[in-house]
């Protein structure tokens, strides 16, 4: 393990390098990882078609998505106010006796692992969200390449630390790590200050318990997948039938199901009369899955939902294997009486990856909100298909306090890359109350640093009275408010 | 343990009815239990001189920043900034495809469990800061009462109850429990959703551990303790070495040392020609300390650090204990030489919880910044005392990796409590990057739900466009930008 040693070392290095860089040179060598990897799309999507099976739109798609991503993350840079810059200015009169000044901002917390994930080979990869956010906040980042597609890893991130470097970062800020036990080896590493992983809840419950076990526990940010449960109201069912059957198998179908916001479970009413719309809209061609052992687990898990009592097809679907043991799938859209749901939780309560969703037939009357809160723990989407006509309060707060996002007459695959946009959720669905999608993923990467009575010439740059960097400061003048602080040790 | 079931269980009902409730609801609420606490100062701070120890200035002191920070907070509610709301407003026309509306805003996270501290019966007990944040955050509160003042935490959890309930919030909203056995039970409780801890490492990694080893793990906020280590220039000492050594002994001295914040070495030029200084400053009345437990262990840490060979005594201090058990103290401040202090870090280096501090005298030229990061891993505070002529930023630099509030030419004891402030700092100093001091203690009670096209009935007050509530909107028209957003899943 002395390269794991190396490799921690030479990001600890950069760290203070990158940490003191001004946001506009940060931007900019964001925005040039960007660019290099348009300039080598051709490259790049055709290795990874070879090494995921995903089709060369949704990769072209994807890589599109990083770029914009990363460009995303260059302006949040340079906007600032992901830096909660607070000044509170001395008050020498306050009645609880002086005040000192007092400033407050983000700093980079130190070197960032970033496990890869298998099924977003550019998204949530070697350049994707959490590398992006990480180095935004100005932290160097050791990506643990995703087994399931070394080459492209290995090709990204020999792009993407050219274009770091080329943009004047330092050496080592973006450096790439293989294999498991390594993997585990960085996690313990004195000199990592934080993790994200996007994958399994097995696994990630095993990062995220190692992360916590170190002499010094660090944050790990893990996203472990979701049900993503539906609720469909019968006016909106009697509404927009047809238009619900069809988004439906294209969000359970797109990526063949392989997308942690695919919907597993969604609940409707008994007498929906879809079946034939559904059975229909799910006709799809075959897609390969992104590797054998998945398209073995997907086989596995499928069967255990067919094989409950009470449990039929709406759109039967596919699992074949070819010479090469990839498996190749279509849609299966199985449902089932509610009744006949409930008491197999182990089989039908679970997520399974791949394109595979149950419609759960509920009586009229049935209360979603109790039902929602009875069923679900922590789960990154709810969404909610209803009428101007439904009465939905109770079932949203129910989802908000179960999930980390709560949509509308739509479908949770197809995360926007925006400012609000939150993917996480309470356990299992993420470690933490962070979000991996969206400008607010910067936040994990950070950590608060005050300064008092500090000298203007060693206060950081976006504290300063000056401020050369011209991000948002939260001032609170002296003797504003009667009620401001307290200085009783 | 089925009090525990039916404590946990009032709070998880409270929850919905709590979030719900208009901020200026919320708001009243936390000024009335600031005005119920000062209301009953004469009874609480009889209660607890009798059984901590401290002294009646300290206590009404404390009594009353205990009573700003709730009003602080209620502040903090009705202000609405910590909701960081985000409003991306739909773009049909984006380049990346139709970007939906999203909104996002933080809600409360559900119960919290506050272990009260020791040393602070107010302002880090029932009704202290852990308490106010999450309560303002729009938690119940579940308060395991320290066993330092059982009668005092029965008391104000009483009075607060009533002023709590009596402002309108719901049964359950402050309770109060005993017992290490029960404690734990509580934070292993699955309704149990966060949990904040003020006290020794040793047991803040326990209470950690257990956090995190729960089947749905949760936030664990533990703020461990601290060396708090101090660095002086030769040139600061020359211009004003008497008042570095009265600032030093009191801050050493006050409430027996028996603060978080107490600085436990001090970095100065081996000719700083202070001892007869510091010994008369350190001359001073003897103090109680809180209870027997926490006298011995003083004694103890005292005797090991004495024990050092190489170590003297500038003031000798005293320790004695009275007929009833309880240790009586005076400030101890001892001095080693910088080569005789690195060889034992065991006995130099870490916190002795108590009124002893160790002057390092380090030869000229001693690079502050090198020994910094040599031996701090993570600190609450760094204190650095120099004149305009010195160059202290790569010292405030390494500083700022390990602590979480640098001051200047002054002394860490006397924690403002402003919306900058930060008490937490990394690993041991707090489990995490959250502060438990000023209004962005706040944060650690949040967690951030995203609304995707939702019709404006069924939002949140705070995210909708009317903003009934009007708080600040962070609005990201349609349009604007064309980096913004991607949706390509």
């Amino acid at each position: 393990m002395d390269q794991i040693d190396a490799v921690a070392e030479t990001a600890d290095a950069a760290a203070p390098a990158l940490a003191d860089l001004a946001p506009a040179v940060r931007a900019k060598a964001l925005v040039a990882l960007a660019d290099a990897l348009l300039e080598h799309a051709d490259d790049l999507v055709a290795i990874a078609m070879d090494e995921t099976g995903l089709t060369e739109a949704r990769l072209r798609g994807e890589l599109k998505r990083t770029a914009v991503q990363l460009r995303l993350f260059a302006d949040t840079v340079v906007d600032g106010a992901y830096l909660d810059v607070r000044i509170d200015r001395a008050d020498p009169d306050f009645a609880l006796g002086p005040r000192p000044d007092v400033r407050s901002g983000n700093e980079p917390i130190g070197p960032v692992l970033n496990f890869a994930a298998g099924n977003f080979p550019f998204a949530f990869s070697v350049a994707g969200g959490d590398t992006a956010s990480a180095l935004a906040a100005g932290n160097p980042v050791i990506v643990k390449a995703h087994p399931g597609h070394p080459r492209l890893a290995a090709r990204t991130a020999e792009i993407g630390a050219a274009a770091l470097e080329g943009a004047g970062l330092p050496t080592g800020t973006l450096q790439l790590i293989e294999g498991q036990d390594e993997g585990v080896a960085m996690l313990k590493h004195p000199l990592v200050k934080a993790a994200s992983f996007t994958g399994s809840l097995r696994v990630g419950r095993l990062l995220a318990d190692i992360a916590a076990a170190r002499p010094a526990p660090i944050p790990f940010y893990g996203e472990l997948g979701s049900v993503n449960p539906v609720f469909a109201t019968s006016a909106a069912i009697a509404a927009r039938g047809p238009e619900f059957a069809a988004g439906l198998a294209a969000s359970v179908g797109g990526s063949a199901g392989q997308l942690c916001t695919k919907p597993g479970l969604v609940f409707l009413p008994a007498d929906h009369g879809l079946d034939a719309a559904i059975a229909g809209a799910a006709a799809m061609e075959e897609h390969r899955m992104l590797d054998p052992r998945i398209a073995a687990g997907y086989r596995h898990g499928r069967e255990a939902i067919l094989s409950v009592e009470g449990v039929r097809l709406v759109a039967p679907g596919s699992v074949r294997f070819d010479d090469d043991g990839q498996g190749w799938v279509t849609p299966t859209i199985a449902a089932v009486a509610l009744d006949d749901f409930r008491p197999h939780p182990d089989a039908l309560l679970g997520e399974c990856f791949g394109p595979v969703t149950i419609l759960v037939e509920s009586p009229a009357g049935t209360d979603y909100a109790d039902l929602l809160e009875s069923l679900f723990e922590g789960e990154l989407t709810v969404a909610v298909h209803r009428t101007d006509g439904d009465d939905v309060t109770r079932l949203v707060r129910a989802a908000a306090r179960r999930a980390g996002r709560v949509l509308f007459d739509g479908w949770p695959t197809g995360v926007a890359v925006t400012p609000a946009m939150r993917h996480g959720g309470p356990w299992p669905a993420t470690t933490s109350g962070g979000t991996s999608v969206g400008t607010a993923a910067i936040a994990r990467f950070v950590r608060a640093v005050a300064y008092q009575n500090a000298p203007e010439d060693v206060l950081p740059a976006p504290l300063r009275d000056d401020n050369p960097w011209n991000v948002p400061q939260r001032i609170a003048p002296a003797g504003e408010s009667t009620t401001w602080g307290a200085s009783v040790s």
